[in-house]
C-alpha cells in the first residue's frame, strides 16, 4: 500500500460507508466561503484564473501535435487558452502504452492516487469556479459548487464504489473440495482484476466536470486509461482536472498519459473519429439522444454509458400555500436558464383549475401566478444574472424563437444585460399529437398544458416520463468478467 | 418476511459467505448415492424419469394453444414427450401480466420461493440426471451432476449475488444536509428495487440446466419474469425447472406465469421470432459466436449477455510424469466427447521435443504417448461410453469426417457401442493462416501443433486464446439503474 492509500483511507472508509448508508455526507465543502477554503483562496483562485487566460495551457509531456482552442465566452469575456491536440492515433497508441502498469496495480494503489487528485482539485475550487462560469455561462455560486465540490463528490462516489467493488470478494484463498474417504482436491486460487481497456468520456457543454467525473474516476479508479474529449465550448475545467491526474500519476512514478486530453474546435469536432477507431473498451457520453445512439450503432464492443436528454414536468393539483408555489416554480424555470438536466419544461394544469389556500384558482390563474413570480424574481438584471447565468449555446437562442411560435405566448423571453443571455420563455400550448411539448425544448422554454382534470394530468406527466424521460443511464461493472 | 425466506435464510447467507470467501461451499451433494439423497432416491427418480416418456408434460395453468416435442435420442431411446406452446405474443402478454406482483414485494420474499425452488429441485436430482441424460448424450454421473447439484450451485449462485447487490444499500434514509445557521435540509428518501421486464433466457443443447440456471435465477431474483426457450433437443431438463418454479410461485400466490416455457422443435425454432417482438429487456444465450452476434444485433435494447464458443489449448513443454500427463490429457480430449466449453481442442507441442522424467521425448512421441493413452483408457467399450458418453448433435459428426481431411490423422475417431458415439479423432496439423485449428470445431477432435519452441508455443496458445477463447460472458445488473 502506497502513501497516499494511508493519506486518504479514512476518506475513502467514510465514501465507501455513505454509499451503504445513503445518508447526507461530503468531505468537500459546498459554500465558497475563504472561511472553509482558506481567507486567500478566493483572490489566488481568479489570479489563477487571469494566469490562464489569453495563454498555451500547460499540460507538461502531453502528446502534442499543434495547438486548438476557441472556446465559449457566454459571459463576453474570451478565454483565447490553447491546448495540445493530437490524431486519434496518437492519442490511443500512448494511453495504449501507459496502460499495462496501472492496471497491474492493486485498487488500493490507484484509489489513494484518485483521493489525492480529488483532494488537490477541491483545494483550487475557486479557480475551477471561474473557470466553469466562463465556459458554462453559469452564474459564479453554481459554476463553484456544480465544478467543484458537487463534482468532487460525484468522482469520490465512482472510486467509493468502484473499490467496493473490488474488495467485496477474496483475492486468494485455499479451496478444498472435500472427496469423502480420499484426500481433499487443494487449489490455491488467486483473482486479479482485469480492466477493459482504453475509456473514452466525452464531456458536455453546460456541466463539464459534474457530469464528467463519475465516468473519468470510475474508470480510473477500475484500471482503465481514459482519453477525455471535452465539449468544445468548455475546455478549461475539465483540463484542468485533467493536469492534476497527469500530475498525481507521475509523482507516483506511472506515466501521466494514463489520463490524456483529446480538445478540439467547434466545427471541427474529432468525437465520431475518436469513436470510429473502435479502439475503446469504454466510452462515457452526456448530452442528445440522437448522438448517443449514433454512438451505440458505432461503438463497436466498448460499453457505452450515457446521460440523455429528456422532458421534466410539473403537475399542478393543488397547493396549500399558491403564492410559494409560485415562487419555487419561477426558480426551478429561471434557474441557469433551464440548461440544467433537473429544468422543468411542461408544466401540466387542469383546465378547471385547482383549489389552494387563496381559494379556487383557475387555469389561467395558475399561469399567470407564475409568470408574475418569475417577473418579480427577475425584475432586477443583476440578480436575475445571478440566477439565469448565461447562454452557453447559440442554438438555444433559435429554440427560444421557434418556441415563441409554439402556442400562446404568456411571458416573453428577455435579457439579463449581462453576458449572452435570456430569461424563462412561458408558452400555453394546446394538449396534441406532435406538439411541441412532446419533445426537449433545451434551454429557457417552459409549456403549460391544460388538461381535463387531476388524474390526467398526471397521466399526461407519467406518459412523456416513459416515453422521453426515461432514464438512459446505465450501470455496468468497468472491469472485465 | 415469508415463511420461505424464514425457512432459507441461513441457507441464504452462508451462500453469500461462499461469493465474499470464494471457498469451497454447496449444500447440493455431487455424489448420485442413496446414502445421500436417501436409499429410494435412485429408484424413485428412474421410475419418475419411465412416468414421463411418451407422454404430455403436465404444466398446470401454462397458455397452450399446441403441443410440440421431438427432442434428442443421443442414447437411442426417444422420449416422445410433448409440451405446451404458444406464439410469441401469448407468452410476452402472459409475461407481462404475471410481472408487477413480482416486481413489487421485497427481495427476500424472491429469495425464499427461488431457494425453494433449487432445494425440490436438488431432491429431483436422479429425475433431471436421467433427463438430462438421454436429451444432451452425457453419461448418467456427469449428467447427475451437472443437470442436478452443479446446476444448482449456479442457481444459488445467482440469488445470493442477486440478493447481496440489492440488499448492500439502505432503502430508506432521513437525509440531513446541514446549511449553516439555519435548519438542515431533511429528506425521508426511499428507494426500491426496479427490475427490467420480460428476460429470455435461450438453453443450449449439451448443458441445457448448468448454462440456463445462472441467467434464469438472477433475471428472477431481481424481480424480472423470464420465458425459458430450451434448445429444441434438449427441453425436459428445463421443464423440470420451470415446472418446479412455477409451483412454488403458484403456491405463495403469485402468477406461475412469472416463469414460462417456450418449447419448439427441429427445424421450426421460434427464437428468432421471440426476439424481434423486441419485448425482451434481458437476453441470455449459451451457444455459438455466429448466433450470438445475430442477437445482438436484433436485440434492440435488451441486454445480452452470452457464453460463446472458444478455442482451448493445452501447451506442453515439458513434464516431471509423462506416463501421467498422457494419461490426464487422454481423459480430458475424452470425456462427454469433446462436448464441454473447456475441452481441450489445440495441443501445442515444441518441434524438437520436450523434457520428461522418461528422457527426451520428441514431437512424434508426445503424440503417439497421447494416443496411446487414449486407446488404453477406451479400450472397454462400456467404459468408453461412460467417459465419452454420447454426441447430442448429429452435425458434430459432420465436424469429425470433415476434419480428417485437415491433415494427418494419428487416431480415427470410433464408436463406442453404445448410443450415437465417437471416441477423439486426433490430428497433427500444420501451423499455417487459416489452419483448422484456428476455428472452433465442436466435439471429439483434437489438433497436434508442432512449435518452433517452448515460447513459440506459448505465444501461439495465447494468440488463439485472444482472437478466439476471449470471454464473451458479461455480467451486467438486472435491474434498472
Amino acid at each position: 500500500m502506497t502513501n497516499l492509500y494511508d493519506r486518504h483511507s479514512v476518506l475513502l472508509a467514510r465514501a465507501v460507508e455513505a454509499l451503504r448508508t445513503r445518508a447526507f455526507w461530503t468531505p468537500f465543502p459546498e459554500v465558497p466561503s475563504g472561511k472553509v477554503y482558506g481567507e486567500t483562496a478566493k483572490a489566488e483562485g481568479l489570479a489563477a484564473f487571469e494566469a490562464l487566460v489569453g495563454k498555451a495551457f500547460d499540460m507538461p509531456g502531453h502528446p502534442e501535435m499543434r495547438r486548438v482552442g476557441r472556446e465559449n465566452a457566454p459571459w463576453g469575456k474570451a478565454l483565447s487558452i490553447s491546448y495540445p491536440a493530437n490524431d486519434p492515433a496518437t492519442l490511443i497508441a500512448a494511453s495504449q502504452k501507459a496502460a499495462d502498469k496501472w492496471a497491474s496495480v492493486d485498487p488500493e494503489t490507484r484509489a489513494g492516487i484518485l483521493l489525492e487528485a480529488l483532494t488537490r482539485l477541491n483545494a483550487m475550487s475557486f479557480l475551477i469556479g471561474h473557470s466553469t462560469m466562463h465556459t458554462t455561462g453559469q452564474a459564479f455560486p453554481m459554476a463553484f459548487q456544480a465544478g467543484g465540490p458537487h463534482a468532487q463528490d460525484r468522482g469520490l462516489e465512482a472510486v467509493a464504489a468502484a473499490y467496493s467493488e473490488m474488495t467485496g470478494s477474496a483475492t486468494a484463498v485455499t479451496w478444498e473440495k472435500p472427496q469423502g474417504k480420499h484426500a481433499p482436491i487443494t487449489l490455491e486460487k488467486r483473482w486479479r482484476i482485469m480492466p477493459r481497456g482504453v475509456s473514452l468520456m466525452i464531456g458536455c457543454q453546460t456541466f463539464p466536470n459534474w457530469n464528467g467525473y463519475p465516468g473519468l474516476f470510475a474508470s480510473l479508479a477500475t484500471g482503465n486509461t481514459v482519453i477525455v474529449k471535452p465539449h468544445p465550448g468548455a475546455i478549461l475545467p475539465l483540463a484542468l482536472s485533467v493536469k492534476v491526474l497527469r500530475d498525481v500519476l507521475a509523482e507516483e512514478g506511472f506515466s501521466s498519459d494514463v489520463v490524456l486530453l483529446a480538445a478540439d474546435e467547434p466545427g471541427a469536432e474529432v468525437t465520431k473519429d475518436l469513436v470510429e477507431t473502435q479502439a475503446f473498451s469504454i466510452i462515457d457520453y452526456t448530452g442528445s439522444s440522437v448522438f448517443a445512439a449514433w454512438l451505440r450503432k458505432n461503438a463497436g464492443s466498448a460499453l457505452v454509458f450515457t446521460e440523455e436528454t429528456g422532458v421534466n414536468s410539473i403537475t399542478i393539483t393543488g397547493t396549500d400555500d399558491f403564492a410559494g408555489m409560485c415562487d419555487n416554480i419561477a426558480f426551478s424555470l429561471s434557474l441557469y436558464s433551464g440548461q440544467m438536466c433537473t429544468s422543468p419544461q411542461n408544466i401540466y394544469v387542469p383546465q378547471g383549475g385547482i383549489e389552494t389556500d387563496a381559494g379556487h384558482k383557475h387555469f389561467e390563474d395558475v399561469v399567470s401566478g407564475i409568470v408574475a413570480a418569475v417577473d418579480r424574481l427577475l425584475s432586477d438584471g443583476a440578480q436575475a444574472a445571478s440566477i439565469c447565468g448565461a447562454i452557453a449555446n447559440a442554438s438555444t437562442f433559435e429554440r427560444v424563437e421557434k418556441a415563441r411560435q409554439a402556442g400562446r405566448v404568456v411571458r416573453e423571453s428577455r435579457e439579463t444585460g449581462f453576458g449572452s443571455s435570456a430569461t424563462p420563455l412561458l408558452v400555453v400550448v394546446d394538449d396534441r399529437e406532435g406538439g411541441p411539448e412532446r419533445n426537449e425544448c433545451f434551454g429557457p422554454v417552459s409549456f403549460f398544458i391544460a388538461c381535463a382534470d387531476a388524474h390526467d394530468a398526471i397521466a399526461k406527466a407519467a406518459a412523456i416520463a416513459t416515453e422521453k424521460g426515461r432514464s438512459r443511464q446505465h450501470f455496468m461493472p468497468r472491469m472485465a468478467p
